[in-house]
């Protein structure tokens, strides 16, 4: 899509991070729909990662300081019960320090992962990317697709809650399609709705399953509507047919996994995927279940032959030069 | 694709059918490396649904003789730890009755798919389509992506085994990807791999969430290949670029559900579809639920923000007039 053309309501772009989701935080500023606003987003390290780190680094991790949020923004007209529309404008990466290209990074973090107990070392590994790709490895190069991984607001629940997993309000959703065009609907549940945004990722496939997907600092520039009473039960979004992601001649190679649980489907088609990547192309484990999480797409294809359910992970093959 | 040139051993398609796996069923015949076969396969119902049933008719349906299979074709030279590569040539619509179209059926049947507790009641659907489209409603057009929901081999363990579940031989594996220009990887368990296929769609999607596709007869032409000791832990499949769904400029429209249980969060998905199915198309709940089995995608978004994972449905919004 073309640029478009950019009504900030504040020249600077909003930087003021918080940890944790709260209804209680102080609003950073307050907005109206159809107000557009700019963000100024850290990785989800919280800069504890740099081009230069090593898996090392992974392991003194400050676990508090990871995934930071900037916000809270208060919508003015927002009530329990409406819908706050997202539409995802633009994205611009940062440059790395002393280079003329920026870099994200993707990690195998201990513990953490759909395969933790396949993987228990840490394991880090820096791509470089411009607006057009992605470059993993000299060999593999993927397109460079732009989202905030953690999107949402503030819950009912009183309290300090984790940025970790999503909820019915959004956070770290991990939709990797939210990228420039794309329209995200989130359900309000506290005056003002509270949002706040964060965790920007160059690309990922459907699933992060490693944990991490190329994890870097952003600036992302959003539209914000509202929609009276629309009463949603969980996000959703809209993706126009230029955001949608085209794979090209060489299309797909799928493994798959079957079972009576899902989750455990998902482990075998990924741990399938990781031995075709090791068998095809010669990737070590690590690098495999990492280009899993950044560019594999995990998919239910039926879920209805008792007791047997199919997920399919779907690798694109075209990133292979 | 450009329809192929086919080699068939036989001059007439092979219409033996049976019920279930059982690795002591006599092959119906034999066939080498490089062949090509032609199968004239019923509808899931084995013919018990036509074009003029009505939901009674689901009712009285005979469990016994559903999704009858074609074959078993013993592979020569295939052995235990061999995979069995079957690429997909083409598909020939069977003509209704009387009628110049082809024709399939959606059904809802008592106590079976994702939302079985929400739709107890039986429900049978009628769609017509050629070799480009599948006339769903006057207002509701998909494309004509043909596969067989049911491609696998017999186990090695003995006796007679549902055809309901998928397997690590496959079976009712229902990938709707598995299309013209597809070709899948079977595990191999037994001498000659018997090979048995069945349950032709004309069109579905990532879940089959009502349980039933558009059910159809069809012909389809299949191209055996044995990989020698592949070892595969469970199928695998190919996907051409040129057999890869395009979704066009008016792209999706997704729901999400999240939480610790992928099949509740995907059920959670599906019912926010089915509602946003009324709201704006105005389609009753049973047709929205069967339009999201036979359209719609189901995908894993992230699984491993713990402890909520999010399961996205995506509908193609070009496929509403």
């Amino acid at each position: 899509m073309t640029r478009p053309h950019i009504h900030t309501i504040h020249h600077q772009p909003i930087s003021t991070q918080h940890y944790g989701w709260d209804n209680s935080l102080p609003p950073q500023l307050r907005a109206a729909p159809g107000d557009t606003l700019d963000f100024a987003i850290q990785d989800a390290s919280g800069g504890q990662i740099n081009e230069h780190s090593t898996a090392a680094d992974v392991l003194n991790f400050d676990f508090s300081r990871t995934n930071p949020v900037n916000g809270p923004v208060y919508i003015e007209g927002a009530e329990p019960g409406d819908v706050l529309s997202v539409e995802v404008l633009d994205f611009q990466e940062s440059p790395g320090s002393g280079s003329s290209s920026a870099w994200g990074w993707t990690g195998i973090l201990p513990g953490f992962g759909l395969l933790a107990a396949d993987f228990p070392n840490p394991w880090l590994h820096i791509s470089r990317y411009d607006r057009e790709k992605v470059v993993f490895t000299p060999e593999i190069t993927l397109p460079t697709r732009p989202f905030t991984g953690t999107i949402g607001l503030a819950p009912a629940e009183p309290g300090l809650h984790s940025v970790v997993p999503p909820r019915r309000v959004g956070g770290n959703l991990d939709i990797h399609d939210l990228t420039r065009g794309a329209k995200l609907y989130l359900p309000v549940e506290v005056p003002g709705a509270l949002f706040s945004v964060g965790d920007t990722h160059a690309c990922q496939g459907d699933g992060e399953v490693c944990g991490t997907a190329v994890e870097t600092a952003m600036n992302v520039q959003l539209k914000f509507g509202l929609l009276k009473g629309a009463n949603y039960s969980a996000p959703r979004f809209e993706l126009p047919g230029s955001s949608v992601a085209t794979v090209g001649s060489k299309g797909y190679y799928a493994t798959t996994g079957l079972g009576p649980d899902l989750y455990v489907a998902a482990q075998d088609a990924i741990r399938a995927m990781i031995d075709h990547l090791g068998r095809e192309y010669r990737l070590d484990a690590p690098l495999a279940y990492a280009l899993c999480s950044v560019a594999v797409d995990l998919k239910i294809s039926e879920i209805v032959d008792a007791p047997n359910w199919v997920v399919s992970a779907y690798l694109p093959r075209g990133i292979f030069g």
